[in-house]
């Protein structure tokens, strides 16, 4: 059900072939999933998207994997991206995500969505002492 | 530039004041908020959103609370909500989130909205090893 | 803080005067909100919105212009609509919504913020029993 | 297609039970929706979850159940949750929306996804009388 | 999967039968896509639904028509309406969109939900410089 | 009203400078808008977003700088991104929008946003003629 073609034999343009070979090394596993399947429609999509993401999400950095996980796919939840919310739960749950933590990040995201629409009706100003950039 | 107006004298109301208290008290500081300040225009409303608030943002569990402020921030941005945006980053801050934290939470929520974009765009079929209700 | 500028005299248009005569006679006010002042800089959009506007709101339907403004402004909430929030919560007010109302209509936007999130995180399929199509 | 997978035997659980037999009794119907068989897989969250629901929509209060309903989908909408548009649709046809208020309240969905677009566009400044907490 | 059932014989109804053959002259193709088959159940909802559709993108004005589709297709990507994205995608293609346009749409689109977040999350104040409304 | 506090003196730090007088060359104007004063604050996200927008907004692609510009906005308006609908509907008009194409650009959007919200709640199967990935 998407609105493009997944190129049938992806790897046999060696620029998807490059990027596939490094996210294999990078996750050191077989399997490519779907994303990159489709994005490997636009070889040069696919290399940005990929790099970008190996970036921000594989290499490491002041917050650990499984915490980015959780933000990535709180995100996607406000979004509503199906295919992103699956894939970065799964990658959570890959990167050390336990059955508690994920009850939990269930509850922190449902209180959010709640408090949000709550605030954006009453629209409460916003404290002086939150804001980083006053003169 | 708010939907409702705030009571004038909020602690008058002893079931404002039992709030209002035990916000001094699980967070050890006597500020208030300006969220509970306006909530009070309805002290049922006021003591449901803090108790839920309470248990699910200042009770511990699995997920440390610097954690859970950055993922109900991640949320609040994706929803625009302007003042839960700035509350739960200034919260995410008072329990420990450092600067290159915030940076980094900046990258993923960022790349986050890059590839929900682009995926609510190719709507991408969903890998059926994502899926945990499967037969 | 706007995209474009309001015209200084609207109403030196006929067109502008036809729709803004229009407004004042259907409300019984002389008062003209920001919305139509700044819509009048291109007389048919304004005539277009309005004539939507008051066909869908202003004229006896089935629902009663008071729920109809509260199903507004829940809309509006959801999509962080500054402007339509205060505007259709003022009107659902004028319309008659008491202040009990107005804390039930907190409560129900807020729980439905909650529970969406939620969905849309665990992503559950909708019961056969809902869906009204199927063969 | 969830990201979580909801129990076999549910009501083995005596805290699901507890709650399953609560839903049956509040609604009179020996139907349980997905919903509540999926947040099975955390009794303390269905618990809480329905709770809440129950407070809000099962329980009189200002607002007809009806309206409630009506307001709670058009959230949902605008979220584009599919569970909950297609359950409280369900719900408020089941509490007495006729098919006329049923095509109203598209039509003020509608109106509302129109305008909401259209201001966010241009960005129109809230009129002052609109606003209820100026000094 | 939807919340009302298309009626069986639509064009049955004379009003309709109307809408149908404009949409079958204005587009030469008896084709009619699933939205109006849908919409069918209200006819006068279809009627105004496809005269407003009909005025914005069919008819010529200063935007070309490929434009108008590609405009229409991001904002309901950013919605995640996924008849929507599919519809508005196809028609942007039939009206000479090549692949090289939409593949640099898709970046576009991208990068804007990129740095939508990244802004909503920093809450950049804007630059007087791009208000049109000062006084 | 921003979340972090941009740095006096930006340009002190080499990085930022180097991204600066790019910013100028590339637009052969010295004006430095927000977004880049207060993304100063961490020079490798500075650096990693003005590359990404230069690549995609600032280099000849398929599509006209000016649509490019409409599309960003389009996207920007539906996430309700305050900041970036101002700066990318200026960035269009310096593209060379007309006022006659920002009008329809807005009744574009406001279409879009009201079919969203329509088909959003009344969740129209795709059409298969409009699957690009079926089998």
């Amino acid at each position: 059900m998407a609105t493009i073609a997944p190129p049938k034999d992806p790897e046999s343009d060696p620029r998807v072939k490059a990027v596939f070979d490094d996210i294999r090394t990078t996750r050191g596993s077989d399997f490519i999933n779907n994303v990159w399947r489709y994005l490997a429609f636009d070889p040069s999509l696919l290399a940005a998207t990929w790099a970008e993401v190996k970036a921000v999400m594989a290499t490491p950095t002041a917050l650990e994997p499984k915490v980015k996980e959780m933000i990535y796919a709180a995100v996607s939840i406000a979004n509503s991206c199906d295919y992103c919310t699956h894939s970065h739960l799964a990658a959570a749950r890959a990167k050390g995500m336990s059955a508690e933590e994920q009850a939990d990040f269930f509850r922190v995201v449902a209180s959010a969505g709640k408090t949000n629409h709550l605030l954006n009706a009453i629209r409460v100003p916003v404290d002086p002492v939150f804001v980083m950039d006053k003169e």
